[in-house]
């Protein structure tokens, strides 16, 4: 048995305009660190966090890193296992592009190596789930499952949990902006409509068939004309300042689509190369900066692999 | 230029359960037949119409075959032009599967050919979508873009009208079977709700994107989980006597998915072989002669031509 591992888990972009709950897709970076090491003494304990301003807790039993692995070694018969975690937050809390589901994803899959459980990819996510399920308070697979399997997932339905893998462009380049402020994701969640008109829902479901098909049959185009969203965005866009202006600045830019990442306040714009998406970054930049706001701007392939050791 | 041209188009389901108003496949048969004939006294003359027990008005401006004709006419500048039409339905009005579409493509497809107009397919599709307005008093392409286009066909959009055609796996079969009931789609409307919930939304969203994808990917699997509806069925079902019972005698004979065709009241079974697409016929036609009520059972693969001269 092997005594230590590192394990890096990419960030991950939510509902994708249209597909708000059931689509999402991960990114190069940024990411979280996670490293587990077994010892003598049982339990699990959480020995160093970085890069978290002193916010995320020590409990294990209350950490987005820490539940998993106790409900792993629970599951395989090893609490007797004394295993140490060391977080190590590479990407802003809250930012609404996957934080707490890195950090689950990162300990899940760095579990299932250290600990030899060898559990297929469908039994890691559901130990993954179970610390998303501490940061949101509700198993939303959203940030998790794109995080775990890397490329661009889409959750056909809850009962059971059915992830679909999408095939994307190759060329397909991600540009986010993370303008300094915080949105809560349950704030975020209690403001959007309990009902919503029909013709709006039909409006969202051509549109994520319409992005579906356009990833698969490598359609920019159709791709582009599907990233739209006529129910989240026009509610959770008066949380973000100047967010029609920064959304306008990509689009003038070259963007192909541009939303709000997962809950926000994070934005972003997808492209179809490097310099276009990094053009978008400069241009989404000078907006946030009108505010006036700091921010963090992320270039990125969309991920294909998912978490890696490191 | 020729003097007479015979058309043939086909009949198709609509919504394809999560797809409402977005989703639409033609079938192979029934289908409807129109001859257009040119004639040296100007006006559009709808000269016999065979298959409609007299359902059908011979005004050619009030006739979904006639409206189409008209309309091309005048675009093109011709209305001095003599227009002889025949109508032969081969399929039941009123009856969910797209007869009033199958007229209204079959005539716009036969005069841009006769008229030899050369119209590209996506305008040919706004002059069949005159004739379908007639029939259902707005402009619904759900029918008419997968009869004019054949195959399995979504609408992402309306402003402008965007079809995007999706291919299909080549054992894809499908039952239809038409009770003799009547359902009068404006009907058929005006039950459904104005609102829906963000929870239920999402469940189509989820299943649109899934459908689509299990098409393009050859996932039948896939597509059978897809084919669910928890917004349109749970209230149209109430107008179709015995149909949770036709549904499940559909699925206990190996069915893919089953819903209702269009607004109804036939409904549709896919499956992957002809011998299962004919066992769930037989399966769905003891369901409805227990009610008791006469029906017509059509087996087909899916069309993929279209309209076309015979």
């Amino acid at each position: 048995m092997k005594n230590e591992i590192r394990v890096f888990a990419p960030a991950s972009v939510s509902n994708v305009a249209c597909g708000f709950d059931v689509m999402g897709f991960a990114i190069n970076e940024p990411g979280d660190e996670i490293i587990l090491r077994l010892t003598e003494k049982s339990g699990v304990v959480i020995t160093k966090i970085t890069g978290d301003n002193g916010k995320i807790t020590y409990d294990p039993y209350q950490n987005t890193a820490g539940a998993p692995v106790i409900s792993m070694l629970k599951y395989l018969g090893m609490e007797k296992q004394g295993v140490e975690i060391e977080i190590h937050k590479k990407m802003p809390l809250g930012s609404g592009i996957g934080s707490s589901a890195a950090s689950a994803v990162a300990a899940a899959f760095a579990a299932n190596i250290i600990l030899e459980a060898n559990l297929p990819r469908n039994e890691v996510l559901n130990f993954a789930l179970e610390g998303e399920k501490i940061a949101s308070g509700a198993i939303h697979a959203d940030n998790v499952a794109p995080c775990l399997y890397g490329g661009f997932i889409l959750i056909r339905g809850y009962n059971p949990i059915d992830i679909i893998e999408i095939p994307v462009p190759e060329n397909l380049y991600c540009t986010i902006i993370y303008p300094h402020i915080e949105i809560k994701t349950k704030e975020a969640r209690e403001i959007l409509p309990i009902e919503v008109k029909l013709v709006d829902a039909k409006t969202h479901w051509g549109n994520t068939a319409g992005l579906i098909a356009g990833l698969i049959t490598n359609d920019l185009n159709l791709v582009s004309r599907s990233i739209q969203d006529v129910i989240i965005e026009p509610v959770r866009a008066k949380l973000i300042p100047n967010y029609y202006g920064i959304k306008n600045a990509a689009l003038d830019a070259g963007s192909l689509g541009c939303n709000i990442s997962g809950s926000g306040p994070s934005i972003f714009a997808l492209s179809s190369s490097i310099e276009s998406a990094n053009k978008i970054g400069e241009a989404m930049q000078k907006e946030v900066e009108k505010i006036p706001l700091g921010c963090n701007v992320y270039v990125s392939k969309i991920n294909k692999e998912g978490p890696r050791v490191i």
